[in-house]
């Protein structure tokens, strides 16, 4: 066990003990609600919009991105368990932003070792033996934040089991602020047609 | 807007107003952790790990499943962002298990309402015309609990993209009393090599 595992436990314990009536929840989240958002650790979901748990699903990946996997995700979060509105939540800074697909597909074929930041990108700093294996994986990162927002609402929004009647938004989260931005172009694709 | 809505963009407001330092916070998860976890509403990874804004990434989707877009998030989690230990985390009353991926996609072909859950199961109470692409989705079901974070954690541990070196451990969250409960099978699977 390292370090972060006894700490980890040990805030369960503490956390279990004050646990009380959140033993009565139910699997249907309460306020209808599904939040698709990054894995970036800056970002906590349920402190920045409110929630407590049992009010919503949180679906995170590396970027926010809508992948086939949110959308298996998505479509059992309404079809079994009753979401209405859904949340695209990316972020200001965000590492996606930062590399391309094929640079990070080059470094992993380097070496499996953590990259360094530098002032001009990224470099290797392990020896590891790399994979190729990148080079099969669409790692999906992008340019502009705001149309990644758009082209991710407008997926969800378009696929087959998306029902019409769930309304989509799509917002920006501040890094820097804490404060949730509207990207008004995602949320007109996302209003029920 | 809908009432949600109001309520999660009031909520940020005043979350934002007591930001601080966090502001300050970057990219790089400060604990060196990754947890993979369900999106289920009743569990919030921070609070009952423990966790503040900046520690670690968090990657959820249906059931906490090790997918490839799980394994695209966290090789982008250690190559570019340094974290050394994973967690998956599933759950005790996970739908996952409630429910076939041949009876998902039947009800989908019926209708895309949301289904309801009858003392037998579920049966759809709608009358939207349903999907057949249901059917070229693996739901990714499971039966077993805790052999599912087995096999999550093994799925994760071969990846040719995974180091040896980064530890992966298996838990169970309980919703019924909040706590975390080692899997040991898995986290003997996630040691490193």
């Amino acid at each position: 066990m390292s370090q972060v595992v006894d700490e980890v436990l040990a805030a369960n314990v503490q956390y279990a003990q004050g646990f009380g009536k959140k033993s009565s929840l139910k699997s249907t989240p309460i306020r209808h609600i599904a939040i698709l958002t990054c894995m970036d650790a800056r970002l906590d979901p349920a402190k920045c919009a409110g929630l407590s748990e049992g009010d919503a699903h949180v679906i995170r990946n590396a970027g926010g991105r809508a992948t086939d996997d949110v959308i298996r995700s998505l479509v059992i979060s309404y079809k079994l368990l009753g979401t209405k509105e859904w949340f695209v939540i990316h972020h200001t800074d965000c590492g996606m932003c930062s590399i391309t697909g094929d640079a990070l597909s080059d470094l992993l074929n380097e070496s499996l070792s953590p990259a360094e930041i530098t002032p001009n990108g990224y470099r290797n700093t392990g020896s590891d033996p790399g994979s190729a294996e990148g080079y099969y994986i669409d790692w999906l990162t992008f340019k502009d934040e705001s149309q990644c927002v758009v082209d991710d609402v407008t997926r969800i929004r378009h696929h087959p089991l998306v029902p019409h009647y769930i309304t989509i938004y799509g917002y920006l989260y501040d890094v820097k602020t804490g404060r949730l931005l509207e990207v008004p172009a995602a949320s007109e694709a996302g209003h029920p047609l």
